[in-house]
Parts: C-alpha cells; structure tokens; sequence
C-alpha cells in the first residue's frame, strides 16, 4: 500500500537513478500482491510530483534530475510557555491586499479558480432556486439541511469515520467550526495547544476568544511531536488541542497513523478533547488520502472540523464539523452565533455531492497543485540565496519557505508589495511572533509567467536582504 | 407629520365615531399644510390597520368597530437584578419544530415566503454567477462586498443615518452582527442591559458569551423606560445596552424620537455603548419609518445592527452592521469569526437594492402585515378569555399575548404542538424566565382558515387552562 512512498524514497536515495526504467505495472503488481490499479494510482502521482516520465509504448522511467531537491526545515523549536495571542491588523491587512486583482497572490491560501467546478455549483444552485423557491431560502437551523450532511457522512467513510448525519453540524466555512468548536470544549482563560507554526486564522481565534495558545515542537513531515505534546501535557494545564493533522498549513505534514492513534490515546486517557482541522484533508498528492484522527476516536472526544472552500468554493462558504459528545453544545452556538448559514449554497454543494463529481474533480485537483508545488519549488531551489529550506508539503497548496536567519520576511511583505506581489510573512503563524526569516507561498495560483517570475523577484528581494545581513 | 397617529387618536378615543366621514385628503392637506401624498399615506396606513374604510366616489369613513381593541400589557416588571442566562434547549428544540411543515408556524417570527421577492432573487443571483463565475467566489473578508454596503448606505439615509460604505460591516445575518457588536464591546462576566421582554436569541447570544443580562422595564408601546434604565446605570456597572429600539421583538414597541435622543445622550455621556437591532425597521404600519437611534450619534457609540432577513431572504443571510468607534474591532472579529459570509447571496441583495425594487416591496409588506396583526388580534379578542391582552404592534410581524395570570405557556406550548401548532412560550424572553402566562405568536404566514383555525384552537386551551387553574 506504500507504493508511492517507498518508490520516491528510492529515487531520492538514488537506489533508482534518472533514466532507469521503474518495474512494469503488472510486475510490481504481482510482486507486491496489489492490484494493478493500485499500482497505477501510485506511478501516476509519482508522475505528477516529478519523480518519473512515461514514455510511450516503453513504460515508466526515473526521471533526469535538473535539480537536487533542497534542504527541508528542521523540527521547530517553539516557545515553551503559553501566551496570549496579540490581534494583529496585519492579518486583515493581508488579506484586504489580497482583493487587488493587480497582485500576484502568493500571500493567502486560495485555490485556483480555475480549477473549482464554479460554473456547474452555480447553475446547480440557481436550478434548485428556480425549483423551488422556498425551499432554500428558510431558515437552515442547526444542525443544517439533512441533503448535505448525509453527503458529508458519505465522503467520511472515504477516511475511515462511520459518522451518521445526526452527528454532523453545518458551518460558515472551516473557521466557524474551528470557533464553535474551540467555544464548546474551553474558556477564555483557557490554555489550547497548537502546531507551530500554525495557521494564522487558528491563532487569531483563539487570541478572539481570550484564550492562550501553547505551541509544540512540529516536525516538518510527521507533524506535531508527540513527545513533546506528552512532557507538555503533563507539565502545564492544557484545556484543549486545535491540530491539522493532515496536510497542515503551513508545513504540509502529515501525521504518520500510528502517531495518529498514540495522539487519540494519549488524550483521551488524559480527557482532553481534540479539534481536528481537516480542511486540506482532500488534497493529497499521494495515492492514499489518509485517515482522519477522528477515525480512530472511540470516546466522542476528537472534534473533526472541515469544509469546502479548498475543494470546490470558498465564497459559498460551506463547511461542517462532527464534534463527538458536544454535538449539542455545538449546535446550540451555532444557533446564538449566526442562527443557520445561508441555505442555498448548502443545497448547491449537497446536489454535487450526490451526483458524484467529486472524486472526479478531486484527482484532477491534486495532480496540478503537486505539479505546482513541484514548480515552485524549482524555481525558488534556483533564485533564492544558498541557506533556503523548503518543506515538501504532502498534500494541500502551501510551501513553507525557511530563509537565510538575518531575513526579515515583514521587510520583505512590504517590498513585495510594492512589486505587485503579496506573502505570507512568517511572524503571523505563531503567538509569539517567531518564524521572521520564514514566509508561506501559496501554490494555488495556475502556473504561469507572472508568478514565476513573481519568485524570482522574490529570490533577488531575499537575496539582497541576505547579502546585507 | 404625525397625521396617522392623530387621526388614530381621535378614532380611539371617540372623537370620529364608526360611520363618520373623515376631512377630505384635499382639506387635510391645506389645513395641515401638508402635501397631498403625505395625508394619503396616512389614509392608506389608516385603512390597512382598520380604522376607515374606503366608500367609491364618496371618501373615507370611519369603520364600524366589529370589536373593541383589547386591553394592552402594562410596562413590565422584571427583577432588578443582573442574571447569567442557562443555555436552554428549549429555543432550539422551537426552532426545530417548526421546520416541520406540517405545523402552523407561530412560534418563530419568520416572514411568509409569500411575500418575499424569492424568484427574482435567485434569478439575480443566478445571472450573477452567470456573468462572472469566479467573482462570486473568492472569500468576501470584511468589511464585505462593496457593492453591498454602498447599497446600505443609501437606505440609511432613509431612517437619519449618513454613513459611508466604509463604516458598515456586512455579516451572516444580524444575528452574527449583533454577536460581533456585543463582543467588541463587552467581556466575559460584563452585564448587558436590555428590554424586558426581549428576543430570546438576544438573552442566548448573552449567555453564550458568559455575560450576564440585566432587564429594564419595557412599555409596550414606547419601549424601554428611560427612568428606569437611569436608575439602572445609576446603580449597576452596565457595560453595554443591547436594544431594539423600533418595533421590538416581541412587543411591537417603538420609542419616541425623543426618547431616542435622551438615550443617546444618557449614554454617551457615560460612555456606554448601545447595540441597536435594527432588523424590523423597515416594516413600519405607520406613514414614517422612525429614524434610528443611530442618527443621533455623533460620537460612534452606537453599533447598528441590521439584515435582510425580515424583508427580503431569511435563507440568504444577508446582514450587517455600522459599528462607529468599533469597526475596526469589529472586522477583526468577522475575520476570526468566519473568514467572510457567503459571496453570491450578498452580491444579489445588492443588486436587488441597486434596481430599486425594494421601496415598492416594503409598501406592499407593510400594508400586508399590518392587515395580519389586525386579523389575529380580532381572532384572539372574539376566543381567548377574559382577562388576556394584547400588544399593539407598530411595525414587525409579531404579537405579544399577556393571559390570565394561571395560564402556563410552556403547557399551552405541548399541547399545541400535539394540536400541529406551534407558539413561542414567554419565558424564553427572559433570562429570569418570567412571562410564564405569556406568549409571541407570529403574524407573517399570510392569513388563511388554518391560521384562523390554530387561534381558536389556542383559545379554547387557554380557556381551559384559564378555567382550572
């Protein structure tokens, strides 16, 4: 089932060299006693991500190296005390600079919308409007239209969670969940652990709701450490944990299963719930979307928040979380928060869901934003000064970029700004304003001239910057 | 300017019998130096509420009165004392029931689809999508969509309010504006003053906050008492007002503009911040939309609240608020609250504003509700008991039945949900859960025989009730 992994890891470790032939389809698939669909799936992300060509009528080839993948980040070394969570203006800011179309949005972690199904979720929602138009414009009370959650606990089973539609809530988006959610386990006072670095919007509301964010060691690859989340645990009064175990942004880690299954144990043990943000989940460049921490959650205590706004449309705004045994809790503060979400967005998402253009729509999505991604990172290999690490994300459309120490990656916001270019400065994914030499770039946007020569302004930027330090 | 209520008076009180002539529009007009339009709003608001009646070429006539108006509440009584309020399922165990459409829905105050101009909305919103798919779909963060709140701006106006695009926020609903207002001027623990009887969404928004509500005595025709609420903040520390000062929810009320202006300046000078609910502004039975407390606030103490929810698409969840001195806090909030509210039902009530549909339809939904109102309150007179009142709603579509003291609401609710009717029980209006013997009862589905059917039901259980008790 490993296929893909233990083939890059040949190829990288040079077991396998550029222009030697990969086993045939049908050879490895006897070999490994796998089908050979399975075998396929696997060559096709390896494909997807750079690792080997097809050629025809011949098979499947190592591709040549034109560059030597770069450095990764280490493990990070956070702050070790809880902290309070500043609201910064410069969250907002860069996010209103986003909206100048004139930009290359480098900064924020929008899909392509291109590559969103927009035009049939908008026809689908105007179809069902002109049905009936009632239907969807009453109020959609807490837990949400049953057409959609029924769909959710579908697609969960794809991940391992036997969830049945009364056991899901419908949101405003992933971030109206992560906040119900995070309302209903702790209070303001309360202190929630978190990757670090993590997603600014994850800080910003826990820094809202008067809470205090304790950050933990977060490898690269594997996510958070637990090791030191267990010595943290046992050391400071944590009410809560708010992790991405799948594809987190910023990194693009991805928690290993059986890290997945000591997490659950190690807090379910303790009875400390989990709010587990799964909305790159989908977005795996791998043959396998792995499963959900909440697959291996048997006490109601994981809180599985989602949505999708990275899959099909972030401005309908519709998400969801399945929040164990404070399902009512949650549904109640939905109800005092914003009484019920808009209704026909809903509907429209519920409708493609059920006529199956999804997964369709899903494998196309992840072959370009891993090519993307694989693009990116050529070229910043290529422009930004020796020093640069790189993270190889595993699903999702973020990189995080570790610049030479003296860079300063506010310095650079500003002077990319001016050249018609916006990032994501390092400094906004930790309560503590650590990461100032690192930044995110976001892989959504299509590959084309502008963004990369939209890095390469940005490697010339972080060089000079490096020089001068 | 005040022709309708003088007219109203005179009726009342006896001064024009049933069958008197009321003075000619044109005689009107000279005497009172008005213009013919404005005497014949009156006239039209007059006739819509049953007090004169049209006779072809012949003029206005008093109507013969085929009932007395009944008695109206008192001004409350709550407990002077500050109070948490319990989540209490109750509320949404309401909501739920009426998503059953089998009910006769009294029980939530939400408009008839009838009336709402749904079809051409979704037809809007369609052609948006239709003309550009991609622009209804990156994420609206705050302060929203331009053309949104450009279209605010210019019905502001309307009810004494000059502000910019830039000083309005559009939300998920007012619900979510109010939330945002209360929570970008108060703390966990802070006591927030508000009307007693007031919206049970209010007292939960409060309670899920951890604040604590404070009720002041309300009269059910001027709203809160100004005495009152000066000795309140003479004696408690009130952080915050949170009121809604025009046609409150449940009882009709509207304040005086004098009343609004001494609330402003009672507040101001204390630095208190008020949160104004403006959500039933629009749906005003009388000539004049009243203006806003809002419109007499110089200083950016007061925080609007609005939506669209009452008067075009509750299922849109369209709203939005103008929260002076706190906008900046206020956007922040919407950002870590829900990144943004869905784009495209924003960008159609935009566009519904924009052609100038809207004024036509408020006319046409005033005069409906009003009608509404009159013909419930007629039922409740010829079926309830002796004893029982009634509010007398100036705008809104709901109404506030005080029976006799014995009478349990929350019983009368089971057994009219047993009857497929649904009411709103008093004690949800209150965080001390008085108004045992009261209720709200929905006057926006359009008045047909099961409509007239669930009130005499009503009657006869509360008759019963009344009698044993």
């Amino acid at each position: 089932m490993r296929i893909f992994h233990r083939m890059a890891k040949m190829i990288e470790q040079g077991a396998l060299r550029p222009g030697d032939r990969v086993p045939s389809v049908r050879k490895l698939s006897r070999q490994e006693g796998v089908s050979i669909s399975t075998v396929l799936q696997a060559y096709v992300q390896l494909e997807a991500q750079g690792f080997i060509e097809a050629r025809p009528q011949s098979g499947f080839y190592v591709k040549p190296r034109l560059w030597r993948p770069p450095a990764e980040p280490a493990m990070s070394k956070p702050s070790t005390r809880a902290t309070p969570v500043s609201t910064s203006e410069l969250t907002l800011n860069i996010l209103k600079a986003v909206r100048d179309p004139r930009l290359v949005a480098l900064g924020t972690a929008i899909p392509s919308p291109e590559l969103l199904p927009l035009q049939q979720l908008n026809r689908m929602m105007a179809s069902i409007g002109r049905r009936d138009p009632s239907a969807g414009n009453s109020y959609d009370v807490p837990p949400g239209a049953p057409q959609l959650r029924m769909q959710v606990a579908r697609l969960a089973l794809d991940y391992g969670c036997l969830l049945s539609p009364e056991e899901i809530v419908s949101t405003t988006g992933c971030q109206e969940a992560l906040n119900l959610c995070l309302r209903a386990v702790a209070q303001p006072g309360d202190t929630i652990a978190v990757e670090s670095p993590t997603y600014y919007g994850i800080l910003q509301i826990i820094g809202a709701l008067g809470m205090k964010a304790l950050e933990i060691p977060t490898h690269p690859r594997d996510g958070v450490s637990l090791d030191a989340l267990e010595y943290a645990l046992d050391r400071e009064r944590i009410k809560a944990c708010l992790f991405t175990p799948t594809f987190q942004n910023p990194l693009g880690c991805s928690m290993p299963e059986e890290n997945r299954k000591r997490l659950v144990t190690m807090l379910t043990t303790r009875g400390i719930p989990l709010i587990e943000d799964d909305i790159y989940g989908d977005i795996a460049f791998g043959p396998e979307r792995p499963r959900a921490v909440k697959a291996f959650d048997t006490e109601g205590m994981v809180l599985l928040c989602d949505s999708f706004s990275k899959t099909l449309a972030p401005g309908y705004r519709v998400g969801w979380c399945a929040p164990g045994r404070y399902q009512k809790t949650v549904e109640h503060l939905k109800f005092t928060t914003s009484i019920a979400s808009a209704t026909l967005p809903a509907l429209a998402i519920a409708e493609f869901l059920a006529t199956g253009g999804y997964e369709h729509h899903l494998r196309k999505v992840r072959r370009v934003y891993a090519e993307q991604v694989r693009l990116m990172t050529e070229v910043i290999v290529r422009t930004f000064p020796d020093g640069t690490k790189v993270t190889r994300p595993q699903g999702g459309h973020v990189l995080w970029v570790e610049m030479p120490a003296k860079v300063d990656s506010l310095d650079l916001f500003h002077r990319a700004l001016a050249a018609k270019i916006s990032i994501a400065p390092g400094i906004l994914f930790s309560a503590k304003q650590k990461y100032r030499n690192c930044m995110r770039l976001n892989c959504g946007t299509p590959w084309c001239k502008a963004v990369e020569d939209a890095l390469a302004t940005l490697g010339m930027l972080v060089t000079k910057q490096a020089r001068q330090a």
